[in-house]
């Protein structure tokens, strides 16, 4: 019964607040308010200077893809948006308020974060269902006037291309020449293709409950949900160059990557593990059950095992990049996140282990790595500044 | 350059939250936080145990009437939200965060508030402009399963009354036989004759830009705006017995009280003032700008003169009220607010005045005495408590 992980703080001292004649309250509140009221009406910038929209997020969440328990509605989704918050503000400095809101609709929830957009800096998208999602995000892209990010396709494809960067170091393989299996086409399936394509990745499939996805298998099924997805269209153009059939089991076979973003524990058992290519890595990131369990995975052979618990080594950890990003995309106003800067950001977070220090259980730094945010600010300021340079856009 | 008021901040300690093996993030996070996700998810009402809903109120504002600067856009209402918070916070122990929202649409204000309810334990709605404002909350009482409160309609009025009845103490005159003028026939003007007339008040006469209000004048413009606000209807039906018409300076005339909330700074002059009657009370009440400066009406005999500032002496401030007020609707969960409730919190509140101190120059409790929340708290206990008996309501 903690009652809730965070709250709101003044900050203003009470010690002369009440004070007569020369009280604060007079100048916070009204009458004096009413001056920085008026200027900001004429200068809308101002709003940045006088008001804590500077520093502050919104967590949007509609309750209905929460961790890998599904549609458990809003109210359910508190805890965990509060449990974020709290890594806002310890690793960021930044003010965010979980707005868990009762409608799932797509067009509402976009009306709703533009409605909201005054008061924020920048909006975090959490735990909506795919690809709804994948919409709301692209839609908001197009008419918000400050930054948006999406943590479980941005952060997750962040993290898990650092965490996979290292694996690759330890083990001796290069990305480009890989075969990576991702299970789950949802939004983090969606980010982690996009950001290992852009990367270099080349042989990637990703599975669904349907299986292995190709470009074949879209386009032979005109009449089935892929065909609506246009997400999954996208992917498949990307993915599946050898053209591939067949469930996990299948797909597996001879792979050197797995990655689990199915929202589903279990999945994958030893003998898949088994099947793959020597020295695998498996990433089982579904919370809270992993597609299989460190133990598992590790009697199956593979040599490097990831989850997405706090309780396992080599914790794959969005708190790593969004507390830091959200810093930096508060503090530049950048509204446009390229995959060059995301992969940008996991080759900063990932060369915080150095060679000394990496090894099987170790590939990811820990979430209250003191050097995160200064690296992940470098980087990604700097990446910011070379899309400007090439662009010509103005991020502020 | 204050870069805001409020801050959000963690109440997890920071001490072992990243500690190995026992670290409380893998409690407060994923995996731990699945759990009580879960038991939400099972049974609503625990939201209010697990999470910080129980002390959550929303500031809903859409700038369009913002003090008496008018329609000043969302951004330019954040500084006067976040000074309220910082009240709600230091007098009422309230996290109370500002939603300043860019829509100024009835029906979309509606919905919005609506889909917010999951996070949030009460809604305060502030500074919108009427009489949308007062369908926005009719609307909003009838959809939403948490209390509600309109601070400028219910607020203004518990404080406006309770200032009224030791003024009328000083001067020895009773609240059932003065004639009394109120300027101003927006949600506060709405409020202020609505707790006036359930708590007795016989002659009162409110004044718009076009003056006075009665039931004749609406009847006898069928084509104009009065028509369309039912709310005009409804104080002219509680007002004007003796059928005045004239503009306010005629009306003043021999009037025991005036009240202000206008929104119009200077509307009332010394000589106006003058045509009152003897111990004439003025509160002149609109911000930053009163209807008459207090140098002013004392100039013109004026016996008591109050504003809704702090810079001078007998500041009507709603902060007096609006924190502990709202303390016990979120402790009970009260979602009715009768006028019987509110003329009895007004009479507590004048009750911490007593004999000895009561004076032109101090007819309301300062705005941090420390006797209003506990006083306040019990008589609103008191008088929910007493409605529920009578009428066999459920409060929570």
């Amino acid at each position: 019964m903690l009652k809730g992980k965070i709250e709101i703080q003044s900050r203003i001292s009470v010690e002369n607040l009440f004070e007569e004649e020369k009280g604060t309250l007079g100048l916070i509140y009204t009458p004096g308010v009413a001056y920085v009221s008026k200027e900001i009406s004429n200068n809308k910038e101002l709003v940045y200077d006088y008001t804590s929209k500077w520093n502050n997020v919104a967590i949007v969440c509609d309750g209905t893809r929460v961790l890998g328990l599904g549609n458990v509605g809003p109210e359910a989704a508190i805890p965990v948006m509060e449990g974020k918050a709290v890594l806002f503000k310890i690793l960021g400095g930044i003010n965010a308020f979980p707005l868990c809101i009762s409608t799932q609709n797509k067009d509402e929830i976009i009306r709703f974060v533009k409605e909201i957009e005054p008061i924020f800096g920048a909006i975090n998208i959490e735990d909506i269902e795919s690809p709804k999602v994948l919409e709301i995000v692209e839609g908001l892209q197009e008419i918000l006037s400050i930054p948006i990010f999406h943590d479980d396709q941005h952060g997750t494809a962040i993290i898990t291309l650092a965490a996979l960067i290292n694996a690759l170091r330890l083990v001796g393989k290069k990305l480009d020449t890989i075969k990576l299996v991702i299970a789950g086409a949802g939004s983090a399936g969606y980010g982690i293709v996009k950001i290992l394509h852009a990367a270099g990745c080349q042989d990637i499939i990703v599975t669904d409950s349907k299986g292995a996805l190709s470009i074949d298998r879209i386009n032979n099924n005109s009449n089935n949900e892929d065909m609506k997805n246009q997400y999954k269209l996208e992917m498949s153009q990307k993915t599946n160059p050898r053209k591939l059939t067949g469930n996990l089991a299948h797909i597996i076979e001879g792979a050197d990557v797995f990655i689990g973003v199915s929202g589903k524990g279990g999945i994958l058992n030893h003998q898949m593990v088994q099947s793959m290519s020597r020295d695998a890595i498996v990433f089982a990131l579904s919370n809270p059950d992993p597609e299989i369990l460190p133990s598992n995975a590790l009697q199956g052979g593979a040599r490097i095992v990831a989850t997405g618990r706090s309780d396992f080594p080599n914790q794959i950890n969005n708190a790593v990049v969004f507390p830091s990003v959200l810093r930096v995309l508060l503090d530049i106003r950048a509204k446009t996140l390229s995959q060059d800067m995301l992969v940008t950001v996991a080759n900063a977070i990932a060369g915080i282990v150095n060679d000394t220090h990496l090894r099987e259980d170790y590939i990811i730094p820990k979430v209250n790595d003191p050097r995160i945010l200064p690296t992940v600010t470098t980087a990604l300021r700097d990446a910011i500044q070379k899309y400007v340079t090439k662009n010509g856009y103005s991020v502020a």
